[in-house]
């Protein structure tokens, strides 16, 4: 008999548990739509602030504008994290025209990719070489090669399901196109921009020289999807073409900036770390809205939706604004590394990166145990329409944090739209939607509650007392 | 050990066809992602023959054209289903604005309800009175009521997830309300439109008069959010503020018009039909894109790319595009209508008519023998993130066909953008994603692929062989 009264009231306090964590999830979701903020701050940081490529003014008014934000909402401490990150700047707009003929000419959208070296003064003009892959570069060889622009023009591929899967498969020309060309005599690199839609964007972002010598580094450029296809077809009818392009981007010296922490410190296990963010800086063009202001301003608000909601975290949650993520992952490695040196037990880490769209789930990056426990909280979020729970990427800027004991997420929002606006200039503000991006903080903050109440620790004993 | 064998083969032929289908819905996935039709149809639907009222010029062309278009595709049979359809006219435009003193105004973006009279000559203006609810003016009466304008401001309720829960907890403000507030010896009605987002579009809808006389029924319009909100302030300022609204539009005569119907015939089952459909119609403002011209093109390309894909369907397949769904369902009446005269044997039906956005799932209206045959198919959704399959109610233009036998279905799209633009002028072809109305075509693909091959009657004799 006591048994029993001992399993029933096992039964009923499982049960109340249970029932708390729907309830506060529900409180959490109701508050971010009904009351968020995440919107209002993506505002000021988009439009009134813009785009924040590291070193920029706009990357250090981010930083103090976000700082000012955290201060407002009452956390436990608020400071700035120093980092020296690289500083490239566009310069002067580009200007590209393909030549038909001596005087006859088509101005066609690009941008430079983040990283590049200008073109020489006067800029560049020669034939035109399109390959799909840095592979069939590599058929072709020097005396091919040699004094051409090379045109890397494979698309993304549109029938796989996740976008991020398409950009995969494709974005090592963009990364690594101008360091293979350089090594055959390319005088430029143009890129097919990454994006799955026809339109007139170009997209920028990052590419390396790897250890090539300064003789060997060329030029490149995005350009748009549809003046790939125009120049595709252009040189289908007469590969005598030339491309001409300038662009006056170059290299700074390192500049000074910030991650930005706000902390909520642990009522009970202060020691124990949780962190949720998203990086500051993005790129030059448009005003990042996507990429990554809306992973930055759901990050803010999980902390204000989880003190909004009355829940009083029992570990130390921390919201980390990165800096740099977009060009060299200074703020994300300089994190890792202070954690590390201060022995900080960081035993969740969320990351939102992929747009502010609606939020279909989680990546989680650990092992099986862990993902197994995460899974039995899949039906608190069912009436959310959060289905997607898979193993997968963390994030970027939490990667460093990985050591085989901190479990890494990322949020996984749709990701049909995404990839219309990465590293563009229609990367704005209007292109963000105020309930999807508030579904997403609040889908943060459900999932950070859960990790605050119940622990990997917990969840690894469980496990091994079922065991 | 004939058993054995037995049991083997089936355990083979089992998998073979499991296989068979998650190959044939990748090729239907694949084929709508990489050379699909609906992107192309809803840009002539939209943007070169635009808005289909009933009986308007619009709807007319539209008529042709998918008529043509369904021609080119080489289905079996293609025809016009004759439906006489109302004309209701906006006539020219609204004008409208608050008094706060005379002579001192401010201008507020509204647009005449569908099926609204118009004002008197002159417009009308009078003091207003602010409501929340129905209930709420049946508490003041005429007393308080007559002579004055009905404000209709209750908002969407922001924290459903489900957007069209919460239109349906709003909509009786705008089909009802000047039925309601007429009764009271109201001069006008104003309501707030069903948006959830705050911005400057006013967005139609279907309202109605039921049987009230003549001489009770006044004019009403939806006004803009930021205006309802501008509105409310206003009147919390000073309750003596007037508004003033002209409206111009009428209620002509019936007229002729069409469903645009295509089929493919089975080639075991002709006798058992199955319908895709959405409806041809739109309001008057925007062009209609989400509301339903991507139900429209996705619909016919159900039949396309079930032909490109290799499938010979078994059964009928029938696309129905409906005419009249938002202002009198007349379309879907006389279908439902002819299909019962002629004894057609109608297994399943499904509509699309919830917006162009990422596809979620389905909902279901039907039993639940049929529901849990549905459930064994979810994991062919998976790989496409096809998650959501509840029952629910399947679409309006459908819904006649209910007969206790037909299984009627709706796609589910994402709904978080929907009410942005529904009904409104900004209801146009740019706020559809080529890739979202894309997976859309294929997830209603996929499923009538399978109730094709399976069918109802298999569904019901596998269930009962089971029991």
């Amino acid at each position: 008999m006591k048994q029993l009264i001992f399993l029933f009231s096992i039964l009923i306090s499982l049960n109340l548990s249970a029932q708390t964590d729907a309830d506060n999830i529900k409180k959490i979701y109701s508050n971010s739509l009904t009351n968020g903020k995440s919107y209002e701050w993506l505002d000021h940081l988009s439009t009134q602030i813009g785009s924040r490529l590291s070193g920029s003014l706009g990357a250090e008014r981010a930083v103090e504008y976000t700082k000012e934000e955290l201060e407002k909402l009452g956390l436990d401490k608020v400071w700035l994290q120093p980092v020296m990150v690289p500083k490239w700047v566009r310069g002067a707009p580009e200007f590209a025209y393909i030549e038909t003929s001596p005087g006859v000419t088509t101005p066609i959208n690009i941008c430079a990719l983040g990283g590049s070296i200008a073109t020489p003064n006067g800029g560049v003009k020669a034939h035109v070489i399109e390959v799909k892959s840095l592979a069939e570069l590599a058929t072709l060889g020097e005396a091919i090669i040699k004094g051409k622009i090379v045109f890397y023009n494979r698309p993304m591929q549109a029938d796989l399901i996740n976008t991020f899967e398409a950009y995969g498969g494709c974005v090592d020309q963009r990364y690594a196109g101008a360091m293979e060309a350089g090594k055959y005599g390319a005088v430029g690199v143009i890129v097919r921009s990454m994006n799955l839609r026809m339109d007139d964007f170009p997209h920028t972002g990052s590419m390396s020289y790897g250890d090539l010598p300064n003789s060997q580094r060329i030029p490149s450029a995005a350009i748009s999807t549809n003046h790939a296809e125009l120049l595709s077809g252009m040189l289908a009818l007469d590969k005598k073409i030339n491309v001409f392009f300038s662009q006056n981007c170059q290299q700074l010296k390192d500049v000074q900036s910030y991650n930005v922490i706000g902390e909520i410190t642990g009522s009970e296990f202060p020691n124990e770390y949780i962190v949720v963010g998203g990086h500051l800086d993005s790129w030059d063009l448009g005003d990042g809205s996507h990429d990554d202001g809306a992973g930055v301003v759901q990050s803010m608000d999980v902390l204000r939706l989880l003190k909004e909601s009355g829940i009083k975290p029992k570990r130390s949650i921390r919201v980390v604004l990165f800096m740099n993520e977009e060009n060299g992952l200074r703020g994300g490695n300089k994190y890792a590394e202070v954690a590390k040196a201060k022995g900080e037990n960081h035993i969740f880490a969320l990351e939102s990166d992929s747009g502010g769209f609606t939020p279909r789930g989680f990546s989680f990056d650990c092992n099986d145990a862990v993902f197994n426990k995460v899974m039995q909280w899949e039906s608190l979020f069912k009436p959310y329409l959060i289905h997607y729970f898979e193993k997968g990427h963390g994030g970027a800027d939490i990667g460093p944090l990985k050591n085989g004991t901190t479990v890494l997420a990322g949020l996984v929002p749709d990701s049909q739209r995404y990839f219309d606006y990465h590293h563009a200039s229609n990367d704005t503000f209007d292109a963000v939607n105020k309930r999807e991006l508030e579904l997403g903080a609040a889908t943060m903050t459900a999932l950070v509650y859960l990790f605050d109440k119940y622990g990997i620790g917990t969840i690894s004993n469980k496990e091994e007392l079922k065991d």
